[in-house]
């Protein structure tokens, strides 16, 4: 990769990961920062970054790319620190969840919002690792104030990461994602506690869990700050969602007390074809 | 195993299973029987079953041990005509989803309900696997009409193939498997129609979806007539549930609207609980 000096804000499980894809790909030297001292002297140890910076001043000064990866609520007042901090050649990225936020509240041309679709319900550092990225998709929203240059240099960089860029208007990213991502994690949460929370004459029901009920509720609990940060600031959209899955979840209830089966039939087979179509099988 | 003629009435994946389980545990004699000689066919090509009967009755005739695996529907009937043709030696167990209608239904001291919790989203004998029981908690429901023999029978079996058996109540097994089987299948359902058919501004929603998606909706649209049966069995005890699912989301999007942050917060960290009890991490 061309790119001889990267800098990562926020050295947790995703900034990590991009340390160590970035690392693999031939980057020379990655500069990382993040408020906890703790958090970076993990990815240092992980070999994600090649030195930890005191000050995120010190991280980016000299990076021709800083790739910002901190929770969604410091998302935009890290991005403008790290705007203001680095040259006029610095390109500035991120990997946050939720991207009209940041996008709408930042005019500079340097910065390009991005989000790889990769991760894990581990926290940390030394859970990271460059395969999480490695072919998943990496949405990347310019805007009409973003320099069409600088998202050519996010776009070559996330290819060089073994990752699928991909270009979306911000807002765009934000309704996918609560669809695909926020309403099933939600679902995950909703589902574990309604059915551990039960007691069924005198049964546990998670002792009557089998594998599909724990792949279900895998990313249920996960990462708090991360998922109340992303769950709020897009609460809006979520709650849409939701208020619409109920609607559905009513009229399931009221088929199934009709004993209708040919609704059931009809309902099971459109989740069959969409099935197929996720796994790319028509 | 100390068994010797084992018979299996209904060949596909779950008969297929306890099949390969019988075999590979020492069961001398494995016949197998379906209404679908096609099924039987496969059943015998994967070295499921040793022969193939013709009928339910030459399959039944000398068995020691029946094991019914046919769709929750033909549960009953099956079972009842399997007792019909096997001698009072003879115990028959099952494998079926629910197990109150067909315990209720049946008052034989030979009849033994059960339930592995093992199985998988494919179907037929072509994708079974003594795998897929190994390790697997199997419900057994006897009543006050069964001989308790009979459920050591089954019992020593069960263990045989590997698996875990547990005794409760069929009811009680129902109400469990509602809440761990039936409404995360009918989430899986619920979500991935609801999200594959939103259209966001010309994009298509799965082109978005990660691996904690995809499996979220493992399940979705999987084996259309048997989870027909299983819905409709219980839809009494599923509707409650979905209706208490509901009731949890519409709070959860009060939260949200009114930007709850303590709320969610507690929310998301009892699922953390429930999870790391599922995992048996406490």
């Amino acid at each position: 990769m061309a790119l001889e000096r990267l800098a990562i804000v926020g050295t947790g499980l995703m900034g990590a990961c991009v340390g160590l894809a970035a690392k693999r790909a031939g980057v020379a030297e990655v500069a990382g920062f993040d408020t906890d001292p703790a958090s970076s002297a993990a990815a240092l140890v992980r070999r994600a970054i090649d030195r930890a910076s005191p000050t995120l001043e010190d991280a980016v000064a000299e990076a021709e790319l800083v790739v910002v990866a901190v929770p969604v609520s410091r998302l935009l007042a890290v991005v403008a620190a790290s705007l203001e901090a680095s040259t006029d050649d610095c390109t500035v990225t991120d990997v946050g969840s939720t991207k009209a936020g940041v996008c709408s509240g930042l005019s500079s041309s340097r910065f390009v919002g991005g989000h790889p679709l990769g991760g894990s319900e581990a926290q940390g550092a030394e859970h990271a690792s460059a395969d999480l990225l490695r072919g998943v998709t990496w949405f990347l929203t310019p805007t009409s104030t973003t320099d069409p240059s600088r998202v050519d240099d996010v776009r070559r960089f996330v290819a060089g990461l073994g990752a699928k860029p991909a270009e979306v208007d911000p807002e765009v990213h934000d309704r996918l994602l609560v669809l695909t991502s926020q309403l099933p994690h939600a679902l995950a949460n909703l589902l574990l506690n309604q059915v551990a929370g039960a007691d069924v004459d005198g049964h546990d029901p998670l002792a009557a869990a089998g594998r599909s009920f724990r792949e279900l509720t895998r990313v249920a609990g996960a990462n708090r700050d991360v998922w109340l940060d992303v769950f709020l600031d897009r609460a809006d959209l979520l709650a849409r969602a939701l208020a619409e899955h109920r609607a559905r979840v009513e009229g399931l209830e009221a088929a199934l007390l009709a004993g209708d089966r040919e609704l059931l039939g009809r309902w099971i087979d459109e989740a069959a074809g969409h099935r197929r179509r996720l796994l790319g099988e028509d």
